[in-house]
């Protein structure tokens, strides 16, 4: 098997209303990949596409029930007032540099299928610090689409980041305007050590007044506070040392926020 | 050359009964590998084909005679009263991402050509921890397989192993999925460390309780004898400082038994 | 995708007066890739062919007005009087050994397809050592071109360097040999650690006292004094042990100088 | 490109007198490619076949006169009263797993295309410790082999080495067994740690033995000197503390010695 995509949906004859893509997969402090998680629970939104590939590493996932899942990417369809989300989660990116192009090129033939007329994808910017406050930085495949996002909030600064964007969240952009797709990349700044869900809120509230859309967050503030509660036990243990076996633990309370960078 | 298979029998003539195919390939404790080997030793299995790939390392073993066998799987048939094992058994996984999906699928050709009924995939789970007692865990593709499995002794427990399953003991189940062979991966708790005869024995009893299948296991207790010898001789060394001239030695007395976590 | 080729002009009907092709890709100290850039800039050369591909880095460059650039190399034509120079410039070489062969392949397809009559890579000759003068030194594909790049004052010594060259400046050499296309590499030295704009202008007055072209090097000078006070600065900081702060300021003041070998 | 493969002769009308092949590559204490390389010079031996791929590492080596040879390796035919040699000999094995077992049936299609009789591989078997004696331990794809080669001092034992052959020198003896090709593999005993032309020599005595062929040592003897100077260096240098700078110098001096494993 190279890749094996599954559509549980006809994309010739679904008939969608003004449809975005939304992607958030793994990559810095899971910004990006808890949104999309989020927004595919509390939109309730339905499974149209499983991607398997290669390029994903060689492992299954174990769920509640004790049968296997393999690791992919999962396009998933919400459909609100104004707009058909496809959001694009999934439990991987690319193990080898060659897979991330030919990934993205797969999603963007699901773009192309269910003709979106844009693509947001999400990602945490690092910036190595602690901040009370975290803000959302955007880059672009075509200027025109800056104004808009700069109305919402969206922070546009020359050149940033600096080391510019890796993975499927910049690829993606690169590759949408050799399909003439307008697509922006929001990034909220995160550390870049841990899982970071109040970036994530951040960024999802920003995405929301986009996209005009209503999304209950208190999922995503139920895990705001575990990672809390994971970062007091963290400093804790540097006084009290028993940091070691709460890292043991950690992982099965909430394995959405197993990252550490 | 890609891949190399050389079939000693041909699966269009070939009767079985009533036949399940169980894989046992280097792992974790490389505790599947030490049941499938045991199991074509004391059933005296018969090879029905070879799997050459260049996904396997380039590197050949060389036997008693000073005759060398390039690493490389291997298909065993033994017969039994209630049930045909085929028995999947080898030197390697695949040294790369992709090669593991590939030669799943090729694992998975042998499964339909030779019309298998049930796949069980063997494996160790590391629990980092020395334990008197060891016991068996279980991941299944189909749900309705759990009941039986748990009568006769496995452990389900939700999202567990928490991390998933890595190579080709997860991967078949899910790619059986696909071509809608039940399969279960049926795994010994184990250090993690060493190669652990011991949690083998615990699977191969469970394993041979679940097919109704007979198996004389003094091979593989002879085993467990020489790893307890290891063992006692690694605890010793610690005080002794004379481990390194040990390990020097392990490897020549058995080569089943070289395992390093 | 593979590679991505895109042609912004038809080498069917252009008609270019001797041309000569320069490649200055990434490498050590930087010295070709400042000698390319430098000289599409300062010649105010066209860009003619967009290369992409998966041999790339998965990454996007964020420019100064917010949008992405994909990872790639770039041919540009610049038009002097004695000769029409298509340089190669771009971010980045392979990121595996396979990909350095399919893409020394393309690049000699261009230059088999513009008609070039030689072509000159550069690059970086690393001496592990800071000195005051640098010197070019130079290996070819054919014997024939020594004596006339000696009279120009580029030294051949016998063997080397002697590991050889690494990447695209030597694979070019050794490939264009098999499309009978003169070649020659000049190495500028360098230490090897840090970015070297003062190597790339001896380079540089070398290849265009061969070339008879006449470029202005102010933009060089101005990289030059930079790098010297980064270098003053790192020297301070071992005293000052501010060097770490310095560290990360340098990257955003002038991102051609980050290169740390 | 992926293979470029430059034949010199043809090998349809090639007539040979008992051909064996002998394989002599970069690997452990560089053993066997220093045989290789002695037998192509001292038997003057005409060169054949060019083997380039994209397999081996992106580099070019510069020779001196400055022109640049491309990593690869290469067929040489030396014609002897009682056999025909085609040695092989080269710069490099594959950067990657895959790679080398498609460049191992590269090699094989030589001696199916030359109708070889026989391949002796060359290499090194480490051993950790440094020996006044070395010998030559053997393994075979062929049992019958193994009575001729004991009488000529070839020491078999069994299941030796341990850990199995890895690289060209085994593979080819499995892969060539696929084609009815009988084939040794030809161990010289070596520390592991640097360039052994002792253990060549000893080597290349017992390969003389077995062919009925004679060679002069003259230039090997060379060698073993200047290792012995390099070694006695290397003490001296663990009590003078110059070893830094005298590694520095090794190379420069005798490129063939530059090996440390």
């Amino acid at each position: 098997m190279q890749e094996e995509i599954i559509y549980h949906v006809d994309y010739n004859t679904l008939e969608l209303n003004n449809p975005v893509m939304i992607v958030g997969l793994p990559g810095v402090g899971h910004v990006g990949k808890l949104v999309a998680d989020h927004l595919v629970e509390a939109l309730n939104a339905e499974k149209i596409v499983d991607v398997y590939s290669e390029h994903f590493p060689p492992q299954v996932m174990v769920k509640e029930d004790s049968t296997v899942e393999l690791v992919g990417n999962r396009l998933y369809l919400a459909k609100t007032d104004k707009t058909d989300l496809l959001i694009l989660a999934g439990d991987s990116q690319s193990t080898d540099p060659a897979g991330h192009y030919r990934l993205c090129d797969i999603y963007l033939d699901f773009a192309s299928e269910f003709k979106v007329n844009r693509i947001f994808t999400l990602g945490g910017y690092p910036t190595g610090v602690m901040a009370d406050e975290n803000y959302v930085i955007g880059a672009v495949n075509n200027v025109k689409l800056i104004d808009d996002l700069k109305e919402k909030g969206i922070q546009f600064n020359p050149s940033e980041p600096p080391g510019g964007i890796v993975g499927a969240s910049g690829l993606i952009l690169s590759l949408a305007k050799f399909r003439n797709i307008d697509a922006a990349c929001l990034m909220g700044t995160t550390t870049g050590y841990i899982a970071d869900p109040k970036s994530s809120k951040t960024l999802l509230g920003k995405l929301c007044d986009i996209l005009d859309v209503e999304v209950n967050m208190d999922a995503l503030d139920e895990k705001i506070k575990d990672m809390d509660q994971i970062v007091e036990k963290i400093k804790d243990s540097v006084v009290g040392e028993d940091g070691d076996e709460y890292y043991e633990q950690a992982p099965a309370s909430d394995e959405d926020l197993v990252y550490f960078g």
